[in-house]
């Protein structure tokens, strides 16, 4: 997952409510999005709360009002970003007229646009922080470990209906599969961010394609 | 890549000179330890210079001494940690009476041993520098791509052994497939550490000899 140029538009979709677009929910909401935006970019350690401050363009007071510490904060921004991540895969994987691995595809596509568009300096919120704070609390692991189960619900509905519609191998194990792409899904961004290039992000997406078990011609 | 129970006598044996076993080389090579160790369980931002000198039980002035800034030596500790594994890689998967997939499998199983005698804490200090520090410049950009292309030759190597020998078809892109083996590997440690379980380094593995392209029967 990385956080795409969409997000903006997307984030004010899950965080937006009609009412109360100023003031205190707008601030809250500024803060969110400043520290998913962060957290893309750089590590736990390294965003300090007045960095989130200042690129929210708050004054501290607000931080702590909303936030009983950083590692709250982090929360929220996860579950925050999980949601964002699983309303975009709602959006381009389910009920479209598009077969099912295409719809696969569209996804990694626009996870290459969206690291070009931020110059490959940005990569996934929860890959990144899974390294590093995974081990200072299970709540930390806990709120990953849902991020991953989600996404890859979404990846396996989409496989089994390539298995349904004859795209796939009837044999073919849908939830190891999806659980193996998010696998390669993130270490190809990492690679990508080394790499300044979305060459790994191709290059894992048509090997796993070339894999995928094909159904039976005989 | 993680940072194994053998690493002690590995580095050992990579930095190791037969003279000055004490002194100067010693401080220095308990330095690198200390880095390396650290960097497989945090972040390049919250190890700071004092806290190495801690772990190596070393004064201030002998960092400085060694190394001109964090970042040169975080450029040392890279390239000794690669140089550790490319030597690994080489002891496990070239020239034995074993057959090649045999050898990759044994591979993985260190890498789970590791994984959990370090109670999932560790991690692969490429895998965690490459999203932190890629886009801080093209040196450690560099240094990071050199380690992975290292040991995707390795690997490849070793699956173009597994073709000759007839365990994987003839017409496998084991280049394609070497770098995918690295690009799952990377994500199944990040999970790892998530499920504080070497569960995923398994499923991955599974999921990656399943979809290997065997020899054609007919």
């Amino acid at each position: 997952m990385i956080y795409s140029n969409t997000y903006q538009d997307d984030v004010l979709g899950v965080l937006n409510t009609p009412v109360q677009k100023k003031g205190r929910d707008d601030s809250r909401r500024k803060l969110i999005r400043a520290g998913a935006e962060m957290l893309c970019e750089q590590s736990y350690a390294s965003m300090g709360v007045d960095h989130v401050l200042l690129r929210a363009g708050l004054t501290k007071g607000s931080f702590y009002h909303f936030f009983p510490s950083k590692e709250e904060f982090v929360l929220e921004v996860i579950a925050h970003f999980t949601e964002h991540f699983n309303q975009k895969l709602d959006r381009t994987l389910t009920g479209t007229g598009t077969p099912p691995l295409e719809r696969i595809r569209q996804y990694i596509h626009s996870g290459e646009i969206g690291m070009a568009r931020f110059e490959f300096r940005r990569g996934c919120l929860i890959g990144n922080l899974s390294h590093e704070v995974s081990s200072r609390s299970s709540t930390f692991r806990d709120a990953l470990d849902k991020a991953f189960k989600g996404w890859e619900d979404r990846i396996e509905a989409c496989l089994k209906e390539a298995v349904e519609l004859g795209e796939l191998s009837r044999f073919a194990d849908t939830k190891a599969l999806a659980e193996f792409f998010w696998t390669g899904w993130e270490g190809a961004l990492i690679r990508a961010k080394v790499e300044m290039s979305s060459g790994s992000i191709i290059r894992f997406a048509e090997q796993f394609f070339t894999m995928l078990p094909k159904p039976s011609t005989k």
